[in-house]
């Protein structure tokens, strides 16, 4: 085995240690010893991978981001879709792995605000660019007349991440805030409402989130 | 001194602690004994008042998002300035006391970040619902025509919040996120733009940001 492959490896078997004691305990009751503990190996060890607990937290982060990204990369490249649907499905896709459910219901835990951030940040950086190029399709397509695509997406994954954040916390009904959502993609996106209802989409969103 | 006065004398003493503490340790690194030590009372005493840290911090939040309503309210009845004029003043206004801007100073701290979500959600609760009333003035006026003015406003605090957030950990120049602002603010609200142009409401946004 090549020097590269140990390094990737134990790099992954750190995170893969991590990333259960984070979604087990939570990240901010999670120490760089229990890591060291739970994978087997001496502090200069972790330390020759990483720099800190933080930084373990945005490797961790960053391999559920790479996922969201394959999958939006997949749905871009359906011919079948329209760009609104496009748009729903990636933005109010299930996770698909146990691993990323527990992580993403840990991520409403107080003690998660931190990473529950960063995954927001990483996602407005990484993912809301594939977004954008549905969006131009759906421009070009006459469903959407978005002028700045890239931005209009950001500022509105920005508020839907946020308001559907605060309804788990606060325990209101999830309608009220798809009602929200909808009428904020119909206006900063200027969809086109012969080629989509907000009845429609609305339905669409329903089943996306029930699923 | 009536039981209720001495009760809340104590109670403001413990939150003016807490706050302190809050602001210079930060919230996670705040311990209810270290508030119990400053303030030199026994548990007992501070479980009379508060049930958890977590209320406490609540509790102090409460009394910035009560100053910022009191401080909209005065803006909303300011006949002298547009519906505009009063939401950007509103929004982008800077904090008037030391304490405050070193709280907010200190909600952009990692270990902050819970105590930050909760000021979102205590601000759309109890903010949006007066500048809620400066849209419809807005409205009636023809210089917005929005059709859900408390859900529009709800979604555009959410956003612009969150990006300003993002954009001071990431360190990107505050303009870009104006520029995707103003673009939000203009979409949502479908502002008149013969009344309201984006480079007179960005002009007076950077005023304000950088006062």
């Amino acid at each position: 085995m090549s020097n590269t492959q140990e390094f990737d490896l134990k790099r992954k078997e750190i995170l893969d240690c991590a990333e259960t004691l984070f979604t087990s305990k939570g990240y901010e009751d999670t120490t760089v010893n229990a890591i060291l503990k739970e994978v087997g190996i001496a502090k200069g060890t972790f330390y020759y991978y990483f720099q800190s607990k933080e930084e373990v937290m945005d490797a961790v982060i960053m391999r559920f981001i790479d996922e969201d990204l394959q999958i939006a990369k997949t749905i871009m490249d359906n011919q079948t879709l329209s760009a609104m649907d496009k748009l729903l499905q990636c933005i109010f896709s299930k996770p698909k792995t146990d691993n990323k459910k527990v992580m993403i219901e840990q991520l409403y835990e107080a003690n998660n605000a931190l990473m529950k951030q960063r995954t927001l940040q990483r996602t407005i950086e990484v993912i809301c660019p594939i977004y954008a190029q549905m969006i131009e399709e759906g421009n070009a397509n006459g469903e959407f007349t978005s002028k700045q695509p890239l931005e209009d997406i950001q500022f509105l994954i920005a508020g839907i991440q946020t308001l559907f954040d605060l309804s788990h916390i606060k325990g209101s009904t999830i309608e009220i805030q798809i009602e929200s959502v909808v009428n904020a993609i119909f206006q900063m996106l200027v969809v086109n409402e012969q080629k989509n209802s907000k009845t429609k989409v609305t339905e669409i969103m329903i089943k996306h989130i029930k699923a």
